[in-house]
């Protein structure tokens, strides 16, 4: 127990002395029993709320005095052993470390597992395929509702074969294998629509992309946005302003010399990273943003975006709200068929990286 | 089931219609007595290790191959049931969303967990008292082994009157009663001087160190370390070189004019978000880094610090470590009393920013 005075400077030397906290005595079924006046069966049968039990209000409602005076807790899992099934929901994810991304999505998942009365158990495996294995392993044996099973970049994945033993969803992720499960990834065509629809609403009609070297979903999906704003604005769509870098700060930078080249007035990066980097290339030209050269990223990351001078235009990925449709999706609350991935839009944020511009 | 043939191209017309993963059937116990050749009785005695049970070894061996062969997987709730406490540690964190560390405390908690059969159960609060106490009690209820309590940042904590009802340890926070309970955190005395050391053994003697304006041991913790640093080193303290700022990006860009008028070859930034704005701040003002003015970060937050033109030498928050040190110190591994927080080391991390200087 601590005590309620309040410390006033050094500890008294009896305090000195090793100690520790003592953990509070768990009150048992039977404390609550003897204060209610009633036998241990009786308070399970209320515990339990059994329906046909005849047990009469005021007694229940006694029993249920005791059991808040005292502070008794029930024992979560003894209520999962006789329903079968836990209030867990599993997530398996490959990168909560290595990603400030992932853990929107343990987030999201968490907030709306919670909702619904179940609790998240988590397992990182960093890609680790024993891992993995005895990550699923282990959330089978504790029985839980369904699995979601997530990657913190969005890309095809094979399925586990434990995995099929129990009921799961996809996240940010996708089988390549047509009808064979759930899946729920962001909406990178969309994403890219978006991120170009910001230059051409500041009136640019020269407009490069810097796409990643790195074959993925939102390689192709981002340059499909990319086309599609075009289209729709009436521009032909020109291949030379398309280049392609690794996607981060130095891949942004390196590709300056050639984006110059190409006599754009503005750019939408692949993502943030890129265009942090492209900021250094630029100034070292002498060309400010958005002034001489209007800049768009993609993704959001915090620490980057909304701190670049000026703070970057982009587009966030939607992890939040991944890990919240899966959990939807898992326990049947949004409808999800295995033939097509539910796909979850990219909303755009506008900051200082574009202005207006007035064609010459 | 899924088909093994693979995908050529568009599904036929019998894949079309609309189709739900089969769930693998649980393998029950029966099925494993069945094929065994025993009682379900027997199996069960098997599974739970019963030391008295009188079992021939070839009957054993036969029923441990039935469940190898079967996939029966044993229900670890009923295990846990019997024992008394789950193999669970929870993990309470105040901000698993907000940034890019707390990724980390979780992933050294979950793997140290893991080595020692133990499954992490996390749950997000983001700071919410309702929230935390909901999670607190879900864990109780499902007898946690013990529960680590972690903040984002680094800072002193009240102790949820709940949390006491279970074995704990503060990850990240400490409680300001004395003796109240055990802690784990980082040693930002011995990071600042590590930060300070990285610019003494480049040759300067003029350092400055931007420090936050936001009260918290880190502000405290990593000014002592400077200070330490420069004494050891034999320069007498110059408080007039120690200037405030808010700790990001534009703060450390707003503190550029007041440094320049300090006259230092070198600076301490109390942490990476400054340095980042301070790298825009002196190439504004014609400046180069490390040739005029070498720098030095805190924190190690990859994304920033490994990819700064110049790359950012730093000192890295331990956050795995301190998740890792949090469940031994749970587990009675490491030695840990409620007098003092155990300090966890923040190893300095060298870059291009800082290069040898020669004294005019």
């Amino acid at each position: 127990m601590v005590s309620k005075e309040k410390s006033t400077g050094k500890p008294a030397p009896a305090a000195r002395a090793p100690r520790t906290p003592e953990r509070a005595h768990p009150v048992t079924l039977r404390e609550v029993a003897e204060a209610a006046g009633v036998s241990t069966a009786t308070v399970s049968l209320v515990i339990n709320q059994k329906k046909n039990a005849r047990i009469a209000d005021e007694t229940r409602q006694r029993v249920k005095d005791a059991i808040r005076q005292l502070g008794y807790r029930p024992n979560a899992l003894a209520k999962t052993l006789v329903s079968g099934t836990s209030k867990f929901i599993g997530l398996v994810a490959d990168g909560v470390a290595t990603t400030p991304f992932a853990g929107q999505i343990i987030h999201g998942a968490q907030d709306e597992a919670w909702k619904h009365g179940y609790a998240l158990l988590i397992a990182n495996t960093e890609g680790n395929r024993d891992l993995e294995k005895d990550a699923i392993a282990m959330m089978l044996e504790y029985k839980v509702r369904g699995i979601l099973y997530s990657t913190w970049f969005h890309r095809p994945t094979a399925i586990p074969e434990t995995l099929r033993e129990a009921d799961f969803v996809l996240v940010n992720c996708f089988s390549p294998e047509p009808g064979a499960a759930r899946a729920v990834v962001p909406d990178e065509e969309q994403g890219g629509q978006s991120a170009t629809e910001i230059l051409l609403r500041g009136g640019h009609r020269r407009i490069a992309f810097i796409n990643a070297t790195i074959p993925a979903p939102a390689k192709d999906g981002r340059l499909q946005g990319y086309q599609d704003a075009l289209e729709a604005a009436g521009i032909p769509f020109d291949p030379e302003l398309v280049l392609e870098a690794y996607p981060d700060q130095e891949g942004g930078y390196g590709a300056t010399a050639e984006l110059l080249k190409r006599n754009v007035t503005a750019v939408y990066c692949y993502n943030d990273r890129m265009a942090m980097g492209l900021y250094d290339g630029l100034r070292e030209n002498g060309l400010s943003v958005p002034d001489d050269i209007a800049v768009v990223g993609f993704d959001n990351q915090e620490v980057i975006a909304a701190h670049l001078r000026p703070p970057l235009s982009t587009v966030s990925l939607p992890h939040y709200e991944l890990g919240a449709a899966g959990v939807r999706m898992l326990l049947g609350l949004d409808e999800a068929s295995n033939d097509a991935a539910v796909k979850i839009a990219c909303p755009a944020v506008e900051r200082a990286s574009v202005t207006a511009h007035s064609p010459a």
